[in-house]
């Protein structure tokens, strides 16, 4: 048994278990009240705050807790807008943030203000180039996450903060993917995070406010967080939260530098044991522990299933995988294959044996998965110089196979026309152009769907 | 050691303990993912949704886990009143509510919406005639708690249900006292709760919304729990609170008889061993295991200080224990007296003993609180038949000790203009008189507070 989702939720590290039985007994009570229960909850949660603070590098009054990451996002964007509100309603958003982000943008478009999503280099990450040419005198805010939650690029973060700061826009970050190997560099304003992503229990998220920004809690409020996060404090959870902290912070330089020759391995060795695979992400400025690749002519959601059998447990950006049926809103925005989408993050202590045997057994699953599609293998007959594959009703990854299987058909300088209504081939087409150096000519509109126009080069 | 606060926060029940324990191995994946850690965790959920559901007496479907019992009342007012706009904004809550539903009522005013309090009697109670006449064509939604957390007070839930029911107007009931002790009886429509109440782990609260009731989530959402409560899923604290629900429930009955003797005993015997003290709230419809009093000459925060040395932790609604310098609005809207304010809510399992050695402590701690103010005793000259007692600049209980102290030195008949700017005493000292067989006259204006006159009548 594998677990290489650790990007979704980290297995409880045992120091937050033992933090948490062990706060059980002393931290129930409400820490609001005099009586001595009371007093040790209150202890309990101001020692939290403490270490929590100084493993993000800030004051203990700057720092609350949330009842989760995404609650510390919503609440960190609705109040740095509100606090802000004089200035304009213009919020600063990538391409690439985690969906927490991208929906408070939505709610606050819903309400009237006005959001540029900046994009992103093929890499994932943004340019800092591209966030200073986003500020404009109505700024309010912008936001940027430190890491990729599903390709583990890192944002130049101080680089963006830097232009902020001249600007005089605050910066908020999301750090949920990188908060558990470091603290967050540069001047940013206002910072988010999630314990369950270094290995904390559910249900405790970090919001941290720097002194001077200006905030105004939205919503209800009372009189718990700074009146910044509503609700009984669960400190039991809390205090685990900031000892695995510590905790993970111990071991991160060490841990870092062997993760990262693990998923090196992944990069290097799955583009050579797999064919027609496209490996994503930054291959230097990123996460320790996440490695994401594509496969062509490979179903998803297939995929994990088989690799599901085998014991790898793993994600996807792939539509095939979600509920929605449009590829990962990331990939998308790289402009990247998103079919037979494989999001790895190992976790701490994940030993060079599942690694390699994850390698092992990748190449065996990915060929099932295509044997069973019908996957293409080479056609020799020229036929004409202009087909028309129908693909219309078809799901990811049947346009790009059917493309495949004819585009040997039509002579060098000749064009596919591939019909398709699924909302995934507007990306995957192209990105298959690409690997296959062969010419994306563009998309033109049809009767239902779109027809993608691909020239044959070789 | 006696912990008698269970109103604010029960301690961890061992079968909470023990679930806890179990699934933080089995529910920390994700439950939307699709491999195995994943589908155990969302095992666990559906077990638990299933459980709580029939607890609280509704469908599966109906039930969403929150972060806390705050953010249930918090989004479930929200999304009641946003799902019913077209109906109009008026809202109606008790003037009892816990500060929970009165902080969204606030939010809602501050928004444009328009708000009714309902007022309630000397017992803490709300009337289903009150709650009918509140009623508008206007009304979007009508907010009552099942039991009154202060006092203990039961409110006529079902026959508001009725009312609400006939004018086709949703009734938001905040169950978080009762809902360890049994179903909510009659024909609600939204119903909220917090686990850390009846000794579940704090982090997880309920908030039901039964089917056919118009519900709009307000601010960012995301796929989980039925787009009603963002954020990652605390699985194992939730697994914890569904389990030492149907717990507390399996030993509600019985120990409902057996605390409801334990707090019928101090209901009785604390007036009797300790001069001067109003015991509060309805003395048979109400929650088994708590009991309100207040004593006069007594300071909140002193009074719970010394018991607190003693062994005992209790609650006041004093407002010498609250940083906010206001009595209680609960006590303020039954109009009873605040000063010395004790709530005992005993938890689960108390013995006996404790409560016994309690009534034991109480009557020397009162008195040695009493003496270090300087409280009266009865005076015998009279003087002159109007007196004015300068209390500006004293807070709670002094005006009402000054009072006291110099009622006897007018004749029957005669008046005391007490000066006081302390907010305490526009509640204390009509009380005072209430208990005292004494006229309070009214209240006057002043330069600096109110002048509060009373007559002499015996």
């Amino acid at each position: 048994m594998s677990y290489f989702d650790a990007a979704s939720a980290a297995p409880l590290h045992p120091v937050a278990r033992q933090a948490l039985q062990a706060s059980l007994d002393e931290g129930w009570a409400d820490p609001a009240r005099l009586y001595r229960e009371g007093r040790r909850a209150r202890l309990l949660l101001d020692a939290a705050r403490e270490a929590a603070a100084e493993a993000v590098g800030c004051r203990a009054d700057e720092l609350v807790f949330t009842a989760s990451g995404t609650r510390a996002v919503h609440s960190g964007i609705a109040g740095a807008l509100a606090g802000r509100r004089r200035a304009g309603d213009h919020l600063i958003v990538s391409a690439v943030e985690h969906s927490s982000v991208l929906h408070s943008a939505e709610a606050h478009e819903a309400a009237g203000g006005s959001v540029t999503r900046v994009p992103v280099l093929r890499t994932g990450a943004v340019t800092a180039q591209a966030y200073g040419e986003a500020l404009r005198p109505d700024t309010a805010l912008a936001c940027l996450q430190s890491a990729n939650h599903e390709v583990g690029t890192e944002q130049p973060v101080a680089a963006v903060a830097e232009l902020c700061r001249e600007a005089g826009v605050p910066l908020l970050v999301d750090a949920a993917q990188s908060l558990g190997w470091g603290r967050v560099p540069g001047d940013w304003s206002v910072l988010t995070a999630s314990a369950h992503k270094w290995g904390g229990p559910s249900g405790v998220g970090l919001l941290v406010v720097r002194k001077g920004v200006r905030f105004a809690s939205q919503g209800p409020v009372d009189e718990r967080e700074s009146g910044r996060a509503a609700g009984f404090e669960n400190i039991p959870a809390i205090v685990a939260a900031a000892a695995s902290l510590r905790a993970v912070r111990a071991e991160a330089e060490q841990e870092a530098v062997r993760l990262r020759e693990l998923t090196d391995r992944i990069r290097t060795r799955v583009p050579s044991v797999v064919p027609d695979v496209e490996v994503v992400g930054d291959a230097v400025r990123r996460l320790p522990g996440v490695v994401t690749f594509s496969c062509l002519y490979v179903d998803g959601e297939t995929l994990l299933h088989e690799l599901d059998r085998e014991g790898f447990s793993v994600s996807s950006g792939s539509s095939c995988t979600s509920s929605t049926l449009t590829p990962s809103h990331v990939l998308k925005a790289m402009g990247v294959l998103s079919e037979g989408n494989v999001r790895v993050s190992l976790p701490l202590g994940t030993p060079v044996e599942e690694v390699e045997r994850f390698l092992s057994v990748l190449p065996g699953t990915v060929a099932a998965v295509r044997e069973k599609l019908g996957a293409p293998t080479p056609a020799a007959v020229v036929h004409e110089d202009a087909l028309v594959v129908d693909s219309l009703g078809k799901l990811c990854p049947i346009p790009v196979i059917e493309l495949a299987k004819v585009i040997g058909d039509v002579p060098v300088g000749g064009t596919v026309r591939v019909l398709s209504d699924d909302e995934a081939a507007r990306l995957d087409i192209p990105a298959w152009c690409e690997m296959r150096g062969q010419e994306y000519v563009g998309e033109e509109p049809a009767d239902r769907g779109a027809a993608y126009v691909v020239r044959r080069l070789s």
